[in-house]
């Protein structure tokens, strides 16, 4: 969803006064199991961090699961992307929802399949995910965001909805779930951690954001003391829990890693989100280390990626475009010591296997991988 | 020195092909105990860093030592103004060099008396420091930088030579200094600290620079090489000495302080220092708190305006001139237990008493002064 970072032709996000607010209007289509049956379910309430028992909203259609049939888009480099790789790796869905690559760095017309070769995605055949929205709505005018979901027959994009994507995975794709895929949702829908992922979405996941794009002193200042006010929040309830809903790795797990992951590379210098590092929050801090080292998380992580499209796509924030050295990564595989608060990570399930060759990262994009 | 740190209208800085070179044409005069003899030394070898037990360079003056006759106008903002902050306060010279506060912020004219009553320095009368740079050579075509000092019945600058200034000042002030000053040169001129001093120069004091303003991705990943190879020379040097000569403290550690100290608050997120940060560094980061614990150094330190100065003034690399709100400042005055290292700090000598009134910084400008 970078694409919404930024101001652009495509009206990518809105300012309300001088403090940063992000777009919220997407595609709200949905790949479902039972069209009907979601048809028939009463609309969500208002969301921005999607719903779970409820059907379409106003306009928006239900499209069928189908192994084979789409193409997940999403960059390396953005956060609400890295979402789906994790969510996808730990459920296994590889074999029936392929996957786009973009590179990091997008023009004023957003995400280009430059890493392919020619250029161009190797099953849509498209250099710009741009032409994907304009085949679904002609002359689109809003944000070419990722992650997208492309319906391959027609090269339409079906849905852009970020919070919704991730939901639907673990509830509408379990036919094509791998054995051992854990319950991202534990159990109870969605009902239990909606507050917490509520409040990482709007405080943190947004938060650094409106850290980095205030307009004035005033607006950072308070977006500041914001963010920090909710990872104190944070690092006082991981003191004492494995992960944030308890001794299970859960799908609010996932949307606070991919913010914590970019906190200390990006955020921290070029949000100006600085009162401390990552590595000064010890519990924090081993928590996101042990998503990092647990299968299905770490090994999505493009760390090259990542700062390269932060650095060099806001040029508002940063004009020479120059990309920061540091920070120094190793300490991303130092033990976590996590296990004694005990707990399950992934239930009665398991880990997923190592991520198949052709989607592994770069070497030297992380940590994890020798350059 | 600060005004010798960005393009401008006075040919601040100079630019050698993409990697940043720093302006090393100044006003050389000196400021001497017997003028005759300094005339009659021989010319200083071309240095960057100053010299002790020559004369004059080529067209420079001596001027004689006076009490009561010269005005120090040093910004606390500023790295190399702040050296001469130091100084004159170990050597206790307040009371014969008074001193002339320019306010962090200067624009495209230069450093300004803003903080001042009705914006005028209450000794010069002067808004700016131009005003004395031109009153010497008028139409001045340099940096109009500080430190300077400045004659105070001629209004006209006699030197802005920074790394001159504060050896002056131990060597040439001597009759002045108070009862235990300290010897900063450690007994034998300037000849045993030369080496780490230049280095010290050449690859920290200027090496930030280097990386902050670095024209090309290239020139920044040489610089962040660079620099980081001399942090870690120096992080593996005070394992086990107190300070950068040994178990005293000398002029080579005023030199270094004046950049660490600013390491987190700017160098690390403004000009992309980042592979650790200071607080990272056990060694050196112990001993930039000794330091800064230490009458003399920390005291004259305002966070405040240093953050000002360097994000308010780059417009090239920060065009929001939002400030950032962190770091936490607090560790700076945890234990530092260098004091298992040995030495004396002040060697025969004792620190310097409590600052005056009129020169201590705002409260809530440093962890040392309740906001």
């Amino acid at each position: 969803m970078s694409g919404n970072t930024e101001p652009g032709p495509m009206g990518s996000y809105i300012t309300g006064g001088e403090a940063y607010e992000r777009d919220t209007q997407y595609i709200e289509d949905r790949i479902v199991a039972d069209p009907e049956a979601v048809r028939a379910l009463p609309a969500p309430p208002p969301s921005k961090i999607g719903a779970v028992g409820y059907g379409l909203t106003p306009g928006a259609q239900a499209w069928p699961v189908e192994p084979g049939r789409y193409r997940l888009v999403a960059a390396a480099a953005c956060p609400w992307a890295n979402r789906t790789l994790i969510v996808r790796r730990l459920l296994g869905l590889e074999d029936v929802l392929s996957l786009g690559r973009p590179g990091p760095v997008h023009d004023a017309r957003s995400w280009t399949f430059d890493l392919d070769p020619d250029g161009r995605d190797p099953v849509l055949g498209s250099e710009r995910l741009q032409e994907h929205y304009f085949t679904r709505f002609p002359g689109y005018p809003r944000g070419i965001t990722v992650p997208a979901i492309v319906d391959v027959p027609s090269g339409a994009v079906v849905t852009n909805d970020y919070p919704q994507i991730t939901l639907d995975l673990s509830t509408q794709w379990r036919e094509f779930h791998r054995d051992g895929a854990p319950d991202l949702l534990l159990g109870d829908g969605f009902a239990q951690m909606r507050p917490v992922v509520e409040r990482v979405f709007t405080e943190v996941n947004n938060g650094v954001y409106r850290c980095g794009f205030a307009g004035s002193q005033e607006a950072y200042d308070a977006a500041y003391a914001r963010l920090w006010e909710a990872l104190d929040w944070l690092e006082e309830r991981l003191a004492t829990q494995r992960f944030l809903m308890g001794g299970t790795i859960s799908e609010a797990d996932v949307r606070l890693f991919t913010t914590l992951v970019r906190f200390d590379p990006v955020y921290h210098g070029h949000f100006k989100t600085n009162r401390n590092r990552l590595t000064e929050m010890p519990h924090l801090w081993a928590y996101a280390r042990e998503l990092f080292q647990t299968p299905g998380f770490g090994d999505t992580v493009d760390f090259v990626q990542i700062k390269r499209h932060y650095y060099e796509t806001h040029t508002d924030i940063n004009p020479t475009r120059i990309v920061p050295a540091g920070p120094d990564l190793a300490g991303w595989l130092e033990p976590h010591g996590r296990e004694r608060l005990g707990g399950e990570p992934f239930g009665d399930g398991t880990p997923p296997p190592p991520v198949r060759a052709e989607e592994r990262i770069a070497p030297g994009h992380s940590p994890l991988i020798a350059g």
